[in-house]
């Protein structure tokens, strides 16, 4: 007796597609509104009947199974719709980093083999830069908030957005198919070298589906989500589907808000003014968020927000702790789709910031670990630090077409996340550095965000970063890069600085050969395409600057 | 560009086992309590080494990829690790339903192609019953809840549970394998006819867990299960894996209690003892637990409790408001591994008690529809009724070795559920009869159990069935049965049921059909081997006494 009646052969075998997430919210959620800011508010029974059009639309110009459709847009329920009809139709949504300079933007169409364009009115004169660029044969269509305006442009449309919607739908359906089909596509940016591609099929988003809301559901305090909240994303939709978060609060047919282009005001009114209770986002939004002017107007107190991206600093935590935000880390990564761990606070430990300041508990199904070089687990000691390496149902399998990157990526059978961090005795995983970010100085390991973090934290420091500098002796040596606030006192902010690392240092938190040689204040620091400091960037500014 | 690197061909692919459910709590969840009541007390950690030594034993004597094991046992912790250990070794898992007669039991291990029978020492007598009609050789295995004391029984063992326990694990580790391969098996057991066997895939077990968890974590209100609960299921562990719940607890990490065998008096003082706080029965348990004199001195105000198996009647979830009991229905089949509704009870609703004994909100991914005959869907406007048919991940495929059952049950490609309801325009599901149980009087369809709600609802009356009898003139007229408690007045009784469905019909919401010819009393319902109320018996009881 064996299971060969159990699988794809079997009539009654369920395919885990993009389209069964729609199943359960349009039975439950009909009347529900997903609002998209400035432009329309309509209902899950709506959406059903968009998202038939819009892949009726695309299936007349030809999309079908395996192509690749390209979308540059804001945060709009154009794009929340994308995430759906395209997939669903079999095809590929490939989503546009529109930060990218034009000609990575010009790589990453050539490389997908897109065969459609989406693009929105707003993004025509950046098209313009990368088009010149594309090698391929694309059809474009066009996208804008108001389709009475016809945007000034030399480009030649197949057919609009509108004119798809307000198409017939006739007796169109959405096929299914195999469940391992590539359903999105996007690009990593390094910092070096080419954007790598990394891509998702239907099944891996739905068990990723599954298993945020099996992680995020189930916690016992104040930061999970539940069927009352409601849902707006300040990750861009472009970067790892805003999170996967948009197919969540979907699959959990809870209402939904889609802020455009983000304006600190207009996000702060929509959190206010349509009730938002959940979001996420990088550090930078959240600080561009506190410091708006309008904030100290708007109620935060009903939010719940997850950090990623990169760590949350203690200092920006507590800022937002401050005006009744309930912030927590989480962590992932653009090769993980993403969600990998969420700080889960246990109840009664809502006022310690250490516990939302951790990556935090792996997701069910997630086997996350730290091993040495020789891919052996470190005790969950709470000290023994190492590589973060990770299996789940929803990592990516490839860097497409990179099979050298590919393997390095998965040596051992583990997705390497190139993130150093150390595991709790109770399972939490912390999240201390970027291999590469590490401060390697007299054969020690220095965590520069241990260093960062600490800085953080002091009154006047508006963002720090460490940075190791090449030195004879020691082989690296700290240096500590402050932006302040513009009425901040820069001696005395050192001063605060140093006392804080040697506090650190004589309470053995911290090894004494962290205590950065130089501490040095700076304009701004060089951030990556999705906000993330580049201390490649920084470290090559600082030692052109010095002249090595 | 498509999908072909995503599948299991893939070295990063990641296969649906058992064994994946146990990685995270297995981090997170290592000193958290898993007690076999008045047996013993261990953690996840020491859960990992027992399963270990336990698939080391298993694989000693022999059991491999696609052998089969049965259990007879309590529920225990041994049962309990056997849902583990016997698919993660790629056996199946066939668990015996110990409440079928002797030749029914020996049919199904017959059917199952049962290799080895692990069984408890209370279950021998039964067990030499059964093996004179065994026609395969099984090995047999001896369980008992103190190894010092040797059964007296004629059978040879080939090991016991607590030697492989106490045996050495080794290198031994669990293999991987498809996620299509059979993880479990068990049987429906039908009034008529031989039991029919359904079986479960690894995923369909593994979707499943995550289903429900991400179907009741994310609840608003206060039946939600979360991490800090405490498990005791009270749903026999042979009946659907416990409806799935010790796969979801574990996943989750939480404490767990196994009760043995089910003693009224016992499971009040683990409920009160373990400080249980989630469970799920039929409705006869909770009749049971609220009767048990030891009910009184309980505190059942911190319980949540699902009860499914068949539909919860208003005075029984009155009687469990009443006493505390945070009591709801859910709804699911013996073929739908079992969950598939679960009643959400929106906040501020906590008082309605309509809301909690209907079916519910369907879990994430969960097609569930109400069709005519012609399998055409019935609109979600809370009266049109229909078959309830399904679609899911988690479904069983077939009736192992039997496809003509197996091609009724999937008949237009949903499985049939042989449940008549009808869906509100909330979409919560609401289940009125079994196909066979509905009342077909002068055209019009009346509901068995919109009769049986209405007079269980009565003082006095502990159990009604309503069941149809047969009339030369309207085809078939209902008839009710009532079971009185033993210091009921009878006359008053039935004046009251009496007036109690009358309002009913002048309210308009039961047919001026519906008013039963007569209202009899018995001593007692036939019941089926789970409990459920045995129609077809007691139509046949009382053909046979009135002398039709």
């Amino acid at each position: 007796m064996n299971g060969t009646g159990h699988g794809p052969g079997s009539p009654a075998f369920f395919p885990l597609l993009i389209k069964s997430l729609l199943t359960t919210p349009l039975q439950v959620a009909g009347d529900v509104e997903i609002v998209s800011d400035g432009v329309i508010r309509y209902s899950y029974r709506d959406l059903e009947d968009r998202l038939r059009r819009f892949g009726a639309g695309l299936a007349r110009i030809g999309v079908g199974h395996g192509d690749v459709v390209a979308v540059m847009d804001w945060d709009s329920h154009r794009y929340f719709e994308a995430f759906f009809a395209v997939p669903m139709l079999g095809a590929v949504l490939h989503t546009v980093n529109v930060r990218l300079a034009p000609a990575q933007i010009a790589y990453t169409i050539n490389h997908a083999e897109d065969d459609v364009i989406m693009v929105h009115a707003d993004f025509l004169p950046l098209l313009a830069e990368v088009m010149p660029m594309v090698t391929r044969k694309v059809k474009l269509i066009l996208m804008r908030d108001n389709p009475a305006l016809e945007p000034d442009t030399d480009f030649q449309f197949v057919t609009s957005y509108d004119a798809m919607i307000a198409g017939a739908a006739g007796e169109f359906s959405f096929p299914e198919f195999d469940e391992h089909s590539r359903a999105t596509t996007f690009y990593t940016t390094g910092t070096t070298g080419d954007p790598k591609a990394v891509a998702y099929s239907h099944r891996q988003l739905v068990i990723h589906t599954l298993g945020v809301m099996a992680g995020l559901g189930p916690m016992e305090s104040s930061n999970r989500l539940h069927r009352g909240d409601t849902y707006m994303p300040m990750t861009p939709m472009f970067h790892v589907h805003a999170w996967g978060f948009p197919y969540v609060a979907t699959l959990m047919g809870i209402r939904q808000v889609y802020p455009g282009r983000y304006v600190p005001a207009n996000l702060l009114r929509l959190i206010s003014e349509e009730g938002v209770t959940f979001t996420h986002c990088v550090p930078t939004i959240v600080a561009m968020l506190l410091d708006a002017p309008e904030a100290d107007e708007t109620d935060l107190s009903r939010l719940k927000m997850v950090i990623g991206g990169s760590s949350l600093p203690r200092g920006l935590a507590e800022a937002a702790r401050a005006r009744g935000i309930n912030i927590y880390a989480g962590y992932g990564l653009s090769e993980t789709c993403p969600v990998m761990t969420l700080a889960d606070i246990d109840p009664g430990d809502e006022e310690n910031i250490e516990t939302r300041l951790k990556a935090g508990r792996p997701l069910p199904l997630v086997d996350v670990k730290v091993v040495d070089s020789e891919m052996i687990a470190q005790p969950d000691d709470g000290a023994s630090s190492g590589e973060i390496v990770a299996r789940a149902p929803w990592l990516t399998t490839e860097y497409v077409k990179n099979p050298l990157a590919t393997a390095d990526l998965w040596k051992g059978g583990y997705l390497h996340t190139g993130d150093v961090g150390h595991i709790d005795p109770d399972g939490i995983l912390n999240v201390t550095d970027r291999i590469k970010d590490v401060i390697k100085t007299g054969g020690e390991w220095v965590s520069s965000l241990a260093l960062e973090s600490v800085a953080s934290a002091i009154d006047g420091v508006t963002e720090a970063a460490a940075i190791g500098i090449p030195d004879p002796k020691w082989g690296e040596r700290p240096m500590m890069l402050l932006v302040l606030a513009t009425d901040a006192q820069p001696e005395q902010i050192i001063r605060d600085v140093r006392a804080a690392l040697q506090s650190q240092i004589s309470a053995g938190s911290l090894s004494k050969w962290a205590m950065p040689d130089e501490i040095r204040l700076i304009a701004a620091l060089a951030k990556t395409s999705v906000g993330k400091i580049d201390k490649k960037r920084l470290r090559a500014q600082i030692l052109q600057r010095d002249g090595n």
